[in-house]
């Protein structure tokens, strides 16, 4: 069958993004979705923050996660996806902000593995302020292994 | 102004935990809390999976992140709090049932830095299944300067 | 060709580690091989050190990732060796002691991946110190595709 | 007493360097020595292989936290030093050459912690390999509490 690859490309990243619940359900937004490249933001709510006032670590984690996969995710070939095998996260600042802003990019391509960084900051008065590094290894799969 | 040790250091952790949002927004409950040792459970519902219909690795991330921080938690000294400097997980299993089970504990108590681990894992008949397991570093803040 | 498994497994693990030149060039001996655990330790040396007068990190660094590979290594079939993946190590505490004592073992074995840890202590009047904790992801891989 | 900052920044950095017997001992030379960067090379002796004939995760590891240690040490005030508290390292592709290069940089520099990387590479005709990616936290010590 007959695909159109400039509109299945992003399409298809945006049709798995559907499912993944628990991004829709923090509210992050994706809005690049390039080869190897994913960025997006995060309006920072209460519910996000933990006692001292600073973003939830846990926040910063799933984001993390979430732009490191979904950029390996738009390297894989057809009918293929990527899990998490392995994420690291070291919190540089505290995150204290109205909105969180993320990017993840692929620094290795593999056949079985894909070894991507995650940067995430808030922006304080034109200033960047870099409150998480993370890096993630991904395992690609087989959508049809993982079904079954 | 005398405290009785005994009351005060379940409800010191008690009170600590009420103003982490995220935790509750989550819905991970608590149920031990030791010297050293936090143990709790999340019913997992649908907003906590990603798009295979396993729980999602930042939920996984988040509740590793919040048993090793309350663990260092209850060995630091009055006016003191820890804040997560490193966090560091592996993927183990895919995490599909109702129940997610944690742990977090301290391998490493020192005065400025705590190290602690993780595990999280699903119960299928009787068999523990470990989902995931962590490592985090902690450093040991003042309340006092936090706040200001 | 008939071959009696007891002899095998000690005797290929060993066979293995011939060849592990950086292994013997530090001096380092392994005493325990079981299935997915290895024990084994290093007379501290002046050349082992850092500036400071502890083991260096990569001292540390190096063995940890050799008993967690080592580890994998019993788990395989016969024709599969495991590549490191991703290493990381905590530093518990300085090592100063004349000799390091190891142990890496399997948390999970997989097709594709295992997942191991390592801990490195120094023996202090009969005080286990605990001086590093690591834990690697180690790739399975057929040993004729790396000939190749 | 006067000291010519030009002259002791550099210097400063290489009598620290002398101590570090291990860095000798597996003949890694800096040769760039900057303020929050540090650059060297290795070359590669069938004493630093593994059983395959690539360079040994150890030796990759050993120069990873070299190199962001000594990137840390660069930043930090006169009396003080670094100690290596989290290492980790992901191995992107197999080291097979005669020459390993690696650099160490600082990504955040605290009063207490610093947050470094390092990347380590071999050349084949023009085109960089990127064997490893690195990425270590250290924290600052008073020269005078570790010597007592």
């Amino acid at each position: 069958m007959w695909k159109a690859p400039e509109l299945d490309f992003e399409q298809m990243v945006k049709n798995k993004m559907e499912g993944n619940h628990f991004m829709h359900d923090i509210g992050f937004q994706i809005h690049t979705i390039e080869s190897g490249l994913i960025e997006g933001d995060l309006e920072l709510k209460p519910r996000h923050l933990q006692q001292m006032g600073f973003v939830h670590g846990g926040v910063t984690a799933t984001i993390a996660d979430i732009v490191a996969g979904f950029a390996a995710f738009t390297l894989v070939k057809h009918g293929q996806g990527v899990v998490t095998v392995d994420l690291r996260i070291s919190y540089l600042n505290p995150g204290k902000s109205d909105k969180l802003f993320a990017k993840g990019y692929v620094i290795k391509a593999g056949q079985k593995l894909f070894f991507c960084e995650s940067e995430l900051w808030t922006m304080n008065n034109d200033a960047k302020i870099l409150i998480a590094k993370s890096s993630a290894t991904m395992a690609v799969v087989n959508t049809e292994d993982i079904k079954r």
